[in-house]
């Protein structure tokens, strides 16, 4: 079996008992019933996740940086040069990068897995090389891989989770590179949500409307070739349309979802990544925090189908796992609150009823 | 001269000269122009602040939660007992509130300042007494205090904010407790921004339809009887509508701002008490930030009128400086982009026009 298929069978619905006993908590904490507001079902879901009330605290969380090419790059779909995911990789190990920042600031390591990048990279600390293919197909004319490869990558982002959760982190954060990889993200939503492209094909790193037109015309093309060639299942849709990275990425949150730990997802990658493992394993859903909205439409559409609403929404749009970050502490605080707040029985604090 | 005379003489408009060099920063940092979002934005007040690009980390913060009690409670605006502000002083005392455990987790001192709560509290640490008056009046009836009053809290608050930087405060959080306190700031939000009772009161702690409706009443009569007594200044409104604990927080973010460190805006309270302050001296507008949107529809009125978009919109309601708290990460966050980022000239990366 591999690894992946592995990971689906594990994953257990969350724990109905633990939810319960954080409800009944949350409205025995010292502050009205329900002021805490989003951060209450935050708190509420990772006992859920962790069997167990109050929920150990999410901490250390791990970020994963899944890097990959796209050869439909060629399309004229970005005005970034290829070349700019090795060097980004090269930025990431080096700490120099936005992730690499936020991050730090909240205790995470960053591990940067190659994929798929087009250029062969040398090794470097903090760098993993499990390079699939020199980059994805031209979603535009060709499939993005194959389904072999789509599970290959499955299994890797799989694999990177266990050995992450083994090595401590009680929180994976999904982080991405790979120029292009917007285009792929947009198809695949589209294909999952039965928007049309334009719906869900956005502005990327800042293209101009002459570049935003181009690109929504390949997604329409890349979705009409899908089609035609009978793409339908999960698997099937993201060899046809996604990347190498965000074949990964599917992998990583179906890997964290079968460890019992949350996943918190970036951006409109990792949200169409996210479609991709909800379709093949519906109780990772329950895994899931969507971390940001990013200013990417595909990422509202994503989000809506996925029924998550983001902890953020910043107008971020960098991708890499910053949004996820950012929103890492208000995790780690829903957590706290259930296990430091004092109820009102403790406290001696006076209630309406009291 | 009076302590928030003196502050206000002191602030001055943000460092033009920090601003247009952070913004030309985040423009060769190594992500797409403007990826960042309102982090960047955040970023370049930050350095407008500081008067330096990058800004310093504002790290330490230190939360003040200012507390009193209020006359107006016998109307029956709130289902919690008066007692409840003394107990909850406790509380944060002892550190099981929700704003003692979202402190701790970002490495934030609590000073509990008591303007006016009716209770006598005995000493404790963290707990300052400077009881201007054992609780406000009955705003439906009479003025929430005194003009001296008023001006002696706004001074208390000045001097906790100059007390807080002088040891090593980079930042400041508002806070506040005192049961009943969404009416006087509900009173205070529509006199200033000149809608109706209706549309800026809200259910506070969680109050039934029928409080709700007797609450907005009472919003109404105290608005009336203040146009009526003529009250149109600032202070003046500030006297005839706020309560206690509202004048010093007015007091701290002029103090904040007079000393130059951000201060960051928790709930409806803190709101009410910001459209004092900037009424006051509108340049201390430059050193706030709306840390959340709370679930109050003043809240949303008051931050339209500050025009501050906020950071976080997470259904919260609880006050006490929780929302604040929990934004405290992502205005640390902005900072350090600017601090620790590789441009892309230090990390090699290549860029469209390259």
């Amino acid at each position: 079996m591999r690894s992946f298929e592995s990971a689906i069978e594990k994953i257990k619905p969350l724990d109905e008992q633990a939810i319960d006993a954080a409800k009944e908590r949350q409205d025995r904490l010292t502050k009205p019933v329900g002021a805490l507001g989003r951060l209450e079902q935050i708190g509420i879901q990772l006992s859920g996740i962790a069997r167990r009330c109050p929920p150990p605290p999410p901490y250390p969380a791990a970020v994963a940086v899944f890097a990959g090419d796209h050869g439909v790059l060629k399309e004229g779909v970005s005005p970034w040069p290829q070349e700019v995911t090795a060097q980004m990789v090269d930025n990431f190990c080096a700490g120099g990068a936005g992730v690499s920042v936020l991050a730090d600031q909240i205790g995470a390591q960053v591990l940067v897995v190659d994929v798929g990048v087009a250029q062969t990279l040398p090794p470097r600390k903090g760098l993993r090389l499990a390079k699939v293919a020199k980059g994805s197909g031209n979603i535009a004319y060709e499939q993005g891989m194959s389904i072999d490869e789509a599970a290959t990558c499955m299994d890797i982002g799989v694999e990177i989770a266990n050995e992450l959760v083994d090595q401590g982190a009680a929180c994976l954060i999904t982080g991405d590179m790979g120029i292009g990889n917007t285009t792929p993200s947009a198809a695949l939503i589209a294909a999952f949500t039965g928007l049309d492209a334009v719906e869900v094909t956005g502005r990327g790193t800042g293209i101009s409307d002459e570049v935003l037109k181009r690109k929504v015309a390949v997604v329409e093309q890349a979705l009409s070739r899908s089609r035609s060639e009978g793409a339908s299942t999960p698997l099937e849709l993201l060899a046809s349309l996604g990347g190498l990275e965000i074949a990964a990425l599917a992998g990583f949150i179906l890997g964290g979802s079968s460890r019992q730990v949350p996943v918190i997802l970036d951006g409109v990658i990792a949200q169409a990544a996210a479609l991709v493992s909800v379709g093949l394993a519906p109780l990772c859903s329950g895994y899931l925090i969507a971390g940001h909205r990013s200013k990417e439409p595909g990422s509202s559409a994503a989000l809506r189908y996925l029924g998550k609403e983001p902890l953020l929404d910043l107008e971020m749009r960098l991708g890499e796992g910053s949004g996820a970050c950012l929103a890492y502490p208000i995790v780690q605080a829903a957590a706290r609150v259930l296990n430091d707040m004092a109820t009102f029985d403790e406290a001696e604090v006076s209630t309406p009823d009291s």
